[in-house]
């Protein structure tokens, strides 16, 4: 279905991992850890979000970190943006890609960000246009499409006119994210199919979290599927404050082991990655969420 | 490539689970237990093990358990045994069906019972014949299918040869185990596909450990395989003492959610596993390894 053997993976964990995490890192911490993973061969890396410090006071040191990373050569570091006035912080400090995000589920939209969804797309109208004025790449992010803690059930119809509507305005990629983890991987491999159908499937990532343990079978269903795009975080860091469960992102390493295993490339080093995830992990004060860096790293 | 949508779940906590963890349950807590497995719908659950207590403590109480337990309608009991005197202690307590073991890694074998993968097997070539003299079933274990603690990668022709030969000996069931936890879905699917073509689907099983979280991915590429039946272990209880890392079988509720998910059926009823699972934790003094429990059970 799909011949290419490369993967391309997104690395999640700098936003959308440690916007989710109880700890408070320094500023100097966070650009280690982006330093780290662009030592490792990863081609994307999340770096931060610009959205309100009031919402996300994790990142409110947004503009210091991105400003302070190495930019590595053949890297891209996109940034969270909610709005005009995050995409103006973001440009500001030399951000060149930037993503922006809403929901397949209604009412997920509605107690998220108090917008219906069609108001939470128009919301971002604006930065659609400005970034294509300005040369601006822009990822778009569809959460809750396998389910939502308000509504439960989400149907594929409206994950699918959601995508469409993202890669319509300009969106280069649509990332599909399961963001309370409850998908499992004929129901991942449907509503990938069904968007697909509508979007072109090079422009499509696929986001899962692992609170119910499904992550890489979903990935996996997902590549099968004619996939390559995978959005993960080193070391699984974060979690949805609106799912129930501890568990975060599918962690980067455990879905590089899994891509390598299976004859698959990423350009990842995934020894260099483990270490970061083992590193990060020391500084978050909590044991890594990746099987793989516990299993490596065991005595 | 298999229409069916049954899948037998094979419950191997109260064994391999528990013979691998620290913690030293009595024997009314183990009966207690397995009547709780009992009354989830599952219809194979490995009660213990008839090795030598000197080999595993743990289980040293393996008559006085199966004596007790209550031996539930439509539902098997099988214990391991390593020899004709473990299946004699067996039947003498009453069990009907019993497993016997091997690895398809030479160097394991000589390793873990100081015997050749042919020695190994001899050894238990009388319990099979008394087995079939006495209508009793023969379940047998592959161990080391993906990979080898000693030798590394073990060849897939290996495989096939000791399942072939177990088959062959008469067992009617032959369960192929990544003891240490690091196939990845291409290869488990490769393994299964080589093995398949000597013995018949329909009398296999696979039996994965999550140790670098791959073990649910791996299921779901053996079930596209044609595989329908999954050993597991509630909780995600145990581990390998021979495989680095602390984590165990792949949990029975994040395979049953995963089922489910995917319009499978158990029979099992999930949320009584979740609860067993959640009890047996408690009993152990440790953090459940299933997802899927810690996030049902979160508050």
């Amino acid at each position: 279905m799909n011949a290419s053997n490369h993967v391309r993976i997104v690395e999640v964990g700098p936003r959308d991992g440690l916007q989710n995490e109880k700890a408070m890192l320094p500023a100097a911490v966070k650009v280690d850890l982006i330093d780290r993973l662009s030592a490792t061969g990863l081609q994307t890396i999340e770096a931060t979000s610009f959205v309100s410090p009031k919402w996300v006071p994790q990142l409110a040191d947004a503009a210091e970190v991105f400003a302070a990373i190495r930019k590595a050569p053949g890297v891209v570091y996109p940034v969270l943006v909610p709005n005009l006035q995050g995409y103006e912080r973001a440009l500001a400090v030399g951000a060149t890609e930037v993503a922006v995000f809403t929901a397949a589920s209604e009412a997920f939209n509605q107690k998220n960000i108090n917008a219906s969804i069609d108001a939470s797309i128009d919301r971002f109208v604006p930065v659609m246009e400005r970034a294509r004025a300005d040369g601006v790449a822009v990822r778009g992010y569809v959460s809750t499409v396998l389910g939502c803690p308000y509504q439960g059930e989400v149907p594929v119809a409206d994950v699918v006119r959601v995508a469409k509507r993202l890669h319509d305005l300009g969106c280069h990629e649509v990332s599909l994210g399961d963001t309370i983890g409850v998908g499992t991987p004929a129901k991942a491999r449907a509503m990938l199919r069904a968007v697909a159908a509508e979007v072109p499937m090079a422009a499509l990532a696929v986001h899962f979290h692992d609170t119910y343990g499904q992550a890489l079978a979903n990935i996996l269903a997902c590549l099968e599927e004619g996939v390559r795009v995978v959005d993960s975080a080193v070391s699984g860091t974060g979690g949805c404050p609106y799912a129930r469960g501890a568990t975060g992102n599918v962690a980067s390493e455990d879905v590089v082991y899994m891509l390598h295993g299976m004859g698959m490339a990423t350009g990842v080093d995934l020894d260099r990655l483990i270490d970061t995830g083992a590193w990060l992990a020391a500084q978050l004060g909590k044991d890594t969420a990746s099987r793989v860096t516990r299993a490596r790293t065991a005595a």
